[in-house]
């Protein structure tokens, strides 16, 4: 029984999923049984790299999610709106849902897993996070016979390639990103990944999985990697880390498991640390739990052909649930959202983490000293206070932390400012 | 609904399967749907770290497989019989069967499976391969939209544990043996593992899922890492490799993808490859496609804990699936095991690879030379001849080539054996 599927979209994963599906020898055969009967693209003037029989390319985006041949909607639009909409539209029309869009899956997840459950329809999203790397699923299927404790991953290809490439020329941040633009690693506003907005995104969807509990999008704390400069990182690496920009979401020590961290800062990581490792375009995400350990999946977070796999994957898991599980309605609890609650989320000044900070401060006697007791007065324990050299007449002072509540650390900082001797605080970084 | 489940065996990971299932608070909630109604072991007499009722734990384990109650057998007793039989029994009253049994299923997979699709029930075996890591579900529900190129993995935590002291201390296959075997790393009789055996039966496995057609286990070419000496870690180390036990499952180039390539052996991984950094009994298992690229997944290759989380994790699988499929006897094709044809492998003699060989040889001129012609007569091009040192009276000698014939290499190392200069061949190893 051939299943008929419409696409939304036909940029770069759209066209990548298409190549795969109209080329199927040497894939799994299930693929044999998928046929792609409309395809929703914004002018049909474009040139395309994938050619389809007469009448299947359309701009009638509608027609595709009201068309009752088409079992599964496959939305490749990205954006909130219309593909918000749209996913609604073609989930009342009991149609199943492949998204690779991480932005409206992270924000109105909610609306669109309710309304999924109510029509008896599933959404998968395997290509939302990590691209080609399977992550989704395995937390659905895989782990969850695990009390997961964290998951800290590196979900933006973007970032990592630039902070890989600071980190190995010892160039600064604007140059950088200027040549990653110039290659199509950054987007012309690269906004949504340097800020860390992106992998805020991802980190929400991959949070509300391996934690049971619905995530407000807006609940994770975010910083991105403007400020991290080459400086940072030659220090960091004297130290014995390098910096990536990390999406953590890791349940508060004592607390129950639904108490939840979340953010995404660049992080000082160990040389020994596995992620330490992924480097370039690459994404990895470590995820620990009990009695499992840690486990990490690894390879490439973007791109047409990874992304598209990812895609295809979903659209596969969909029709062998058709073909095998015939008229049920009931849907399969592992692969629908079935958790109502939303997660408690530890606000960011009552998390426990180290720090790196790096002050400027000019010559006088007693500075360290002065900045040890403040620390100390404020519960914050000190592993190091290096001064590592001068910029012009400023003393450059590094401090690393013991783990410290991050609402004292930035008291101890606040009243660290007002004191005369130091001039400015260049950078604040967390430490794994 | 809850399902009543029964264990076949309460060793290690019996003991952390049920660990898990008597806990499920703060797990996937479909836990608490799961009932252990049975457990079958050798000796009532043995104290347990997990207690049952009276009248679960059980001596008789044909009265497991048969008992009408049970709708998921779960068998962790290891070897080949009485698994295979109680496999196929159960099978044969229409239950579904959960295992970690590599060994059963790398021989009579064909059979077991054969079995189960004509019943209409799953077979799982997420726990086989790798420990705790996803690796089984993700080629079967994650990988398939991809022409699958490679699987190579660092399957055997045993081996990994003893090549990476070897590494770390400069010593000896012999003494690590011995401290490994105190430590419980590895068994009494360390065949299965140090031989390779162990990592056969897990690629063989592999391959199957990531080639889509039946492997004999026989077909593995096996040769395990006795032969490794501390001198080979050191001179790797100077050509920037490390030397570990990989098992590889590999389409034969320009042939089509059922040609396939089945090995296990020591082989010089370079420094840089995700593999290079796998350590102690850490797992982790490569994929290679296209569209995809590279994807790794990695963690804890054995113990209790890892072991039953991917136990569980097919038992939740099966459980959501009786939950949302309800009466459906066609089988999810992506879980079951579809293939009927064989997959061709490649002789040994045929494949092309890289190869690091260690001569012992009279000190006499011109030896490299002759080495050089032999090679280049037999079509093996080299990459570098290096006099690495002297053992007593006898000069060493490292060459290695690039990729050649097998069969090439072996017929000229015949012609080298006969010099008389040449005293002796300590290692042949294959480099990635």
């Amino acid at each position: 029984m051939a299943v008929k599927i419409g696409l939304l979209g036909l940029g770069t994963v759209g066209t990548g999923t298409a190549e795969i599906l109209l080329d199927p020898t040497g894939r799994n055969p299930l693929l044999g049984d998928i046929t792609i009967t409309k395809v929703g693209v914004r002018s049909l003037d474009k040139p395309r790299q994938v050619q389809f029989v007469e009448g299947v390319i359309t701009t009638d985006l509608e027609s595709i999610v009201n068309d009752p041949d088409i079992a599964i909607v496959v939305e490749l639009l990205g954006g909130l709106e219309p593909a918000r909409s749209l996913i609604l539209q073609a989930i009342a029309n009991k149609k199943h849902v492949v998204t690779a869009n991480k932005a409206v899956m992270a924000r109105h997840g909610d609306e669109i897993y309710a309304a999924a459950n109510e029509a008896g329809v599933y959404v998968l999203l395997e290509a939302a996070v990590g691209g080609g790397i399977p992550i989704i699923k395995p937390l659905k299927q895989s782990l969850g016979a695990n009390r997961i404790t964290s998951i800290i991953g590196i979900i933006n290809g973007t970032t990592n390639y630039i902070l890989s490439k600071m980190t190995a020329d010892g160039a600064d941040f604007g140059e950088v990103l200027t040549e990653a633009q110039q290659l199509g690693y950054a987007e012309a506003d690269p906004t949504a990944d340097v800020d860390g907005l992106d992998a805020a995104d991802k980190i929400a969807i991959l949070a509300s999985l391996g934690f049971g509990g619905r995530v407000k999008r807006e609940d994770v704390h975010c910083e991105g990697i403007r400020q991290v400069t080459a400086a940072d990182i030659t220090y960091a690496e004297q130290l014995g880390f390098v910096i990536k920009l990390l999406a953590i979401a890791k349940g508060t020590e004592g607390a129950n498991s639904q108490q939840l961290q979340l953010r995404v800062h660049p992080t000082l990581v160990p040389k020994d640390h596995p992620l330490a490792s992924i480097n370039g375009v690459y994404n990895a995400v470590l995820v620990e739990g009990n009695p499992l350990g840690q486990v990490m999946f690894f390879g490439p977070g973007a791109g047409a052909g990874p992304t598209a796999s990812a895609v295809v994957s979903d659209i596969m898991n969909i029709v062998a649930i058709l073909q095998s599980s015939g008229v049920s309605t009931t849907l399969d609890p592992l692969l629908s959202c079935v958790h109502q609650h939303f997660c408690q989320i530890t606000p960011i000044e009552a998390i426990k983490t180290r720090f790196y900070t790096r002050f400027l401060s000019r010559d006088v006697p007693g500075v360290i000293g002065y900045l040890g007791i403040t620390f100390g007065n404020n519960e914050v324990s000190l592993e190091s206070v290096v001064q590592i050299g001068f910029q012009g007449e400023l003393a450059e002072i590094v401090v690393v932390t013991h783990h410290v509540c991050e609402g004292n650390f930035r008291t101890a900082l606040d009243e660290i400012r007002n004191l005369e001797a130091i001039d400015s605080i260049p950078s604040i970084l967390r430490v794994l």
